[in-house]
Order: C-alpha cells, then structure tokens, then sequence
C-alpha cells in the first residue's frame, strides 16, 4: 500500500518505526505537499483581497499551479522509499568477480541518480510553490495571513529537507559533470 | 473521522480544500509530529554509535520521549482544527441583547485560550523533541544523520508554525496577564 493510501497515523507509525523507510527525503516531500495544500487552500477562500479581473486570475492561477505541485509532491513522498530501496539493494549486489563488480558500480551509480533526481524533484516543486506564495499572500483572503506564512515555513522546511537528501548521495556519484550540474541547480533552488 | 484515521491522500485534500480548517494550525502539528517521528526512527535504528551501557540507554531514552512527543502531536493535528471551530462558532453568536453580548463575549474568550493553549501545546512538544536531537544526532546511527536534519528542520517549522497561530488569537485576548505569561513562554520556546 502506498503512504498516500495509508491512514496519517499508519504513515507517522511508519516514519517512526526502526525501518529506513520512509525516511529523511519522504519527510521532506510530504511537509512540501502540506505547505503548497495551504497555499492552494488561501488561493480558494471566498473573500479575496484581490479585486480586479487580473488580480482574481492570478490567484486562480497561483491557486491551480499550487494544487498541483501538492499532488507531484505527494507523490514523491512514495517516490523517494522507493528511490532509497533501489540504492540499498544495489549495494547489497554480488562483487566476487570483476564481472559482477562492473555490473554492481553500474547499478549503485543509476540508483544514486535515481535517489538525486527525486529529491531534485522536491526541491523543484518547493521552490515552485514559493514562487507563488507573494501572489497567494497579498491577493488572497487577509485572515489567512497565518496560513500563507506556514505554508512558507513547511516549504522552506521542504526545500531544505530534500537539498539535504541531494547533498547525501552526491559524495558517491563518479560522473562530476552530472554532480556539477546538480550543485549548480541546487544552489539556485535553495537561494 | 479523525485526520489521523484519513488516508493521507484526503488529509492533504482537506488541508488543500477551500474550508478554512484543516489550516496551519493543523500543519504545525503535523509537521512537528513527523520530525519527531524522525529523531524517533533514528534512535531505533540498528548500529547506533552509543556504545556503552549509560549512552545506549541515553539514546533510548531519547527515542521513547520522541515517539511519545510524536504520538501528542498527532493528536494536536485535530484539535487545533477543533479550536478553531470554537472560535468561529463563539463569534457568531447573537449580540441583540446586553446578556447576549456578555454571553458571546465569555465564550469568545474562552475559546480563545483554547486556540492559544493548542498552538502552545504544539510548541513544547515541538522544543521537548528538539532537545533530544542532539543525543540522536550524536548517539544514533550515523548513516542516518540526514535524517536527524531534516527531522531538526520540520520541528523548527512545526514551532515557529504554532507561535504564528498563538499571535493571530493573542490580541484578541482580554485577560492581558495571561497574554504576557503566554508571551513570555513563547519567547522561551522559540529562543
């Protein structure tokens, strides 16, 4: 059963329990998925501040993208599990031979890139999402004001979260010119 | 039903939906509940670094406490939502008659101290857990030190979360020397 299935309890069991998964990198997709849903949550109360046509569609829009990255990030929550399990099992391959070694280097490098590009992926959707939060936050209802700056703070959290999950597998990669692509990126994403 | 008992899909919808609850409030708890299930995992993880009698029990300890402080936060997820509604149905009460107003008015301002206390609540179970980080951080497996960071990342977004639930009730609050105790604890908690 996917987490997103799962009851909130039976997941927050599972973060718990002494199993790896999920983990760190999960964690931080799902406080993503939280903060953008507050975000697409302000965007749609009645009651707006924003007046004008323009205005309204604006935050109909920043509304709809936010909705959105909340689904991509959920399903990165699951995404990530998934993502570790193929580096763990990678490295548990056979290495007696030299055939098997080149195979085994082969599968831990794809499964690294795997478990760089979903985190990737979160801190691209956070960032998104905080891209909207200043259209969210002035032109959406004024008694949300609360619920716009948590949804930051779990975006941030988010961002934060995933750099985290980069930054562990990237000390393994062997193709620096990918690694130095991801740095750059990342750089980028968390400024 | 309760959040905890939703599947985490729908808790996300619900969060993202246009009803005003579940809103920040709700977020905060959550997100403090899964990075103490975080600090949690990590101290039940096999390999720990403790490695004498007195630390192995320190790390522990320190698991036991988190899971514990996980499982209080879990339950604030709902009842901040609850909070809420008490204010929101305290507010619209009717004001034709002198004794309807004093009536509102009591009930507004005990609902607030619930709106005020739950948040509060949020933030000593949020700074209870950070406490412990670093004897996970320090004592638990040390492949899982991400972990203990992205754990430390959600409870400080957990916290400064529900102290921006605690302000938002707290000028609306009478009794101004229960709003300077409240204050004057917030200041601990989030230093």
């Amino acid at each position: 059963m996917t987490l997103g299935a799962s009851p909130l309890s039976t997941v927050l069991e599972q973060f718990r329990s002494s199993n790896p998964t999920p983990g760190g990198g999960s964690a931080a997709a799902l406080a993503g998925a939280l903060g953008a849903s507050l975000l697409a949550m302000v965007a749609s109360l009645p009651r707006p501040r924003a007046a004008s046509d323009i205005d309204l569609q604006r935050l109909q829009d920043a509304g709809e993208r936010t909705a959105s990255l909340a689904k991509d990030l959920e399903r990165l929550i699951d995404r990530d599990a998934e993502a570790y399990d193929l580096v763990v099992n990678a490295y548990r391959l056979p290495k007696s031979t030299d055939e098997e070694k080149a195979v085994r280097t082969d599968r831990i490098q794809a499964a690294l890139r795997v478990a760089i590009d979903t985190p990737m992926d979160v801190m691209r959707a956070c960032a998104a999402a905080l891209d909207e939060s200043e259209t969210v936050g002035t032109l959406g209802n004024a008694n949300a004001s609360s619920d716009v700056k948590v949804g930051i703070e779990l975006l941030r959290a988010g961002l934060r979260g995933a750099q985290l999950n980069v930054e562990i597998n990237l000390g393994s990669v062997k193709d620096r010119a990918y690694a130095d692509d991801v740095v750059r990126e990342m750089q980028r994403l968390s400024a």
